[in-house]
């Protein structure tokens, strides 16, 4: 069926209420899964519902979370998410980061005890749009070796960065540390489909390709090993010592069977660049996009997604019989 | 020969300041080519002494740079080098950005028409021993291929990140956002010896090997195909764009011969994490670093760096033939 994108907005709120998520915390969930589907990013749009369900159904993620915001520095906020999905906590500080950026140049949100089980571009493309360069990281349970170790230590633990444009929607690009991601790896699954090679080893060290393996014992290798590795560090440091969150190697979510996420943190920066330029910053990012395509790039990040949002917004929103079900009845 | 730290600088001041280097300027980067000797990476050692001459010499950088600084906004200080090299305008600025990020919990460092022919990792290591994380990124000119283009667009770019720990050295890592740095190209160049295979492509496009054409008319790759087109992006970004500084391709050291840097720009930010998490950032870290070691991560970032550091303090810099000569005579 094809669908609109309010109108799938409001399905998924339905089926959140459902399982005790209120207004306007159901509204920010569904607008994460409604917009993986209008973009065409499906590894993390309907493929996600069952999972965000499953997930609170088990007691492992609060559906109702109190998150609450703590002033700590002039630069610094941050967030205890309450045991809640971080997209409700970010929701609550988004307003008084984004001042905080403007009137000092730059400052950084924080967020603890939250779970993350989106893509992270829809967490920076707002701030971008309305003029600020934002990066933010998650960390995750542990899914990846590093630096030659033998079994998994850090999560996938991606991070994603966006640059305003004047008149122009942001560059925006979103990336796992791993050389795949966890998303990538849950649609082979489900397709049966093998990974390409190189992608992962089993709980041996043995290199695999079945997604079935690397989802229930293996391990995903780092991109271009050391260098994923010092990447994934990063964002266990910024995203859970610096927050206070937990490190994905201590997740608990195997406590709680149905459980697909991890109690981790998320480490966000903004930054306005006016501040630092004036208004030469936006002429100066058309040089460097002109470049870029003179080099001859084929598309900038985001490019994809901006493409299939318009044809989602002109034509509505595909959805697949076995979701459509899932929409209608909530399960 | 053997040689102390100290007289391999006293050494390196003197020649520096018979191209015109005035001090402190020399002591400065005198100090950056001792330390790469000291900690065993060879690549930014004194295979890079003539480098700096000869980009001085031919009129490419300017000996007695002075750099200018500008406190633009509460978190945000600015610094044009004045066409010097970027070790002198970070040394101006030091004191200062720490002060704005123990005062606010963080703050950002621009220095823009500066020259960076070192490592990064001289830079945010001493930032870490005083307990702040650092994260700095730097351009160059253009020598990486980005998303899947036809000509090199991009500078090899590199990142490094510094986390403090309490009683031990910093973790600390530095990387370009290609497959290979350019100072590894460099020295493949002059051992004579070829690149791996997948590091590096012709000006027509095609694989190759040579680090000679690679040098003069080659591309590098971006690590990890698109995610490390991504990381270079962001380096452009906030090295160039924000900083006010030239993107790579603006590089005008081709009308300069015997030039070996790049006019470009470098960021830098700097977290105070206890303002964060107050005194239990540090006993975070120590678990996140006991994780990785029982993950059975060979070793740390730094920690070659670290270990080659204490031979050479124990024992003494081993100069090899070639640069014993140079260091005698200056030429």
């Amino acid at each position: 069926m094809m669908i609109g994108l309010g109108e799938l907005q409001t399905l998924l709120v339905r089926i959140l209420a459902g399982k005790g998520v209120p207004e306007p915390q159901a509204s920010l969930l569904a607008a994460t899964i409604a917009y993986g589907e209008r973009d065409g990013t499906k590894s993390h749009g309907l493929n996600r519902l069952q999972g965000y369900l499953d997930s609170i159904a088990c007691g492992w993620v609060k559906a109702a979370p109190s998150p609450v915001i703590q002033d700590v520095a002039p630069g610094l906020l941050k967030v205890d998410a309450d045991n809640g999905f971080a997209q409700v906590a970010l929701a609550l500080a988004r307003d008084a980061i984004a001042s905080k950026a403007r009137s000092l140049g730059l400052a950084s949100l924080a967020i603890a005890n939250s779970h993350h089980f989106a893509a992270l571009w829809p967490d920076v493309e707002p701030f971008a749009r309305d003029g600020l360069i934002a990066l933010t990281m998650v960390n995750s349970r542990s899914r990846i070796i590093v630096w030659n170790g033998k079994r998994k230590a850090l999560g996938t633990n991606p991070i994603a960065f966006a640059c305003p444009r004047q008149g122009k929607p942001p560059i925006v690009w979103d990336q796992a540390s791993s050389i795949m991601s966890q998303g990538d790896v849950l649609l082979h699954a489900a397709a049966g489909r093998p990974l390409p090679p190189g992608m992962a080893v089993d709980r041996e060290g043995r290199p695999t390709t079945d997604p079935n393996i690397v989802l229930d014992s293996g391990s995903l290798l780092p991109v271009g090993g050391v260098k994923g590795s010092s990447l994934a560090f990063m964002v266990e440091v910024l995203a859970a010592a610096f927050t206070g969150g937990r490190f994905g190697f201590e997740d608990e979510s195997g406590r709680f069977p149905g459980a697909q996420t991890s109690n981790a943190g998320q480490f966000l920066l903004l930054i306005d660049p006016t501040r630092m330029t004036g208004s030469t910053f936006y002429p100066r990012i058309e040089s460097l996009v002109a470049e870029l395509y003179a080099a001859g790039a084929k598309r900038l990040p985001a490019d994809r997604r901006y493409s299939q949002r318009a044809r989602s917004e002109r034509d509505g929103i595909e959805i697949s019989g076995g979701f459509e079900a899932l929409l209608r009845t909530g399960t």
